[in-house]
């Protein structure tokens, strides 16, 4: 039903989206998508026994959602704690940033810490624009992250693996759960968790004609859709 | 249980939440205000029934929070026309109704036309910084929906009313639904429609407790909550 939005066209539906074309600000999309993978985690991990999320942010707008998504999550009572050693230094990362030191959101530098005290971890370290190589010290948070036994939920495209074709080896995560944005990456095909949801409700019905998707009805006033349950 | 955010405080609260203090940006806001009025409509109205809603838009934020209302309402399936005698030029408001364009959202600007052919009227012509006199076209706007049997769904404040004191005259607007942003303003006790939603789930806790707001609980990962079903 769905239909799979490779790299090259992802990066173009957000130019899209962003141009004179659509007029969307950075802002408005990021707040939409951070809120869709909070909401699609209120929907499957319950916050009386997955308070304690670690968030683990990258330098680009795969963290930008991240740290939204960490925002919602405090509004919906969950506790997140941030990883996020590559700060942009741009006023919008900073707002982003500020915001949720203002609800109450830490940062946890400590890797280890952070795993080690938390019932949930999302990755939202790299996402459609990503390209090999992978600097530190990501690198070893995505080895950390391939060895962990606590759910993972990846935003967008699990982080490290190729956006357009999935694994690049047996070391890659396993997240239990993928929230897609706009629509899913060719990656999500090899995605073997447990749920797969679509976040990101703002396409227009004609970009989505144009771009062939086939986009899922979402559930009434919903931002997030369940696409499979395996 | 809620307290009332008198008009002088809630200019104050929203000077905070976009300055250093909290460091939103009005298009985040603005979308999460929106966004709370569509979600809240949708649990009333049905759209098969409903789906026909004309958006009265004022010139200033109360407006734009229409206009982004009006977008997710498209998304849900309802057929939003637009009354927007008053467009400001900056670039935030070009882009929000640009934005409603791409959503096959229309500008209806016969007033007479647009609430003859529609299922639901939208006030979001004047907020929470509204002071008198009402200039035309918008004098006209409110005679119009002071007299029609169409339900109305006001946003943050009924238009015309004063925001601290409420109705002025018997020919003040009587809406069916009051979505309060942020904190109900004191206009909202002499609110007599069925519905009376809270959304604008933003406050950080630390700025609610300044402004000795008693915000309701939230439900899950809703952005808005019923307060009163008379």
């Amino acid at each position: 039903m769905v239909k799979f939005l490779k790299q090259s066209l992802a990066s173009q539906l957000d130019v899209d989206l962003m141009s004179e074309k659509c007029g969307f600000a950075l802002e408005q999309l990021m707040e939409l998508a951070g809120f869709s993978v909070a909401q699609s985690i209120s929907k499957v991990y319950p916050k009386k026994s997955n308070s304690r999320v670690y968030v683990l942010t990258g330098p680009g707008n795969n963290g930008g959602d991240g740290l939204v998504a960490a925002r919602h999550l405090s509004h919906f009572g969950y506790k997140p704690k941030l990883y996020y050693p590559k700060q942009p230094k741009n006023e919008h990362y900073q707002r982003l940033l500020k915001q949720c030191f203002q609800c109450d959101i830490e940062l946890e530098p400590d890797l280890d810490k952070g795993l080690d005290q938390c019932d949930l971890i999302v990755d939202a370290l790299f996402g459609f624009g990503f390209k090999p190589p992978i600097r530190e010290p990501f690198g070893n948070a995505l080895k950390a992250l391939g060895n962990t036994k606590i759910p993972i939920v990846s935003v967008d495209v699990p982080s490290g693996w190729d956006v357009d074709n999935g694994k690049v080896d047996d070391s890659c995560i396993n997240p239990e759960m993928l929230v897609s944005l706009s629509a899913p990456k060719p990656c999500a095909k090899f995605f073997e968790g447990k749920y797969h949801f679509l976040g990101g409700r703002f396409i227009p019905r004609f970009l989505a004609k144009e771009y062939d998707l086939d986009l899922p009805e979402y559930p009434g006033s919903e931002q997030c859709v369940l696409l499979s349950k395996i």
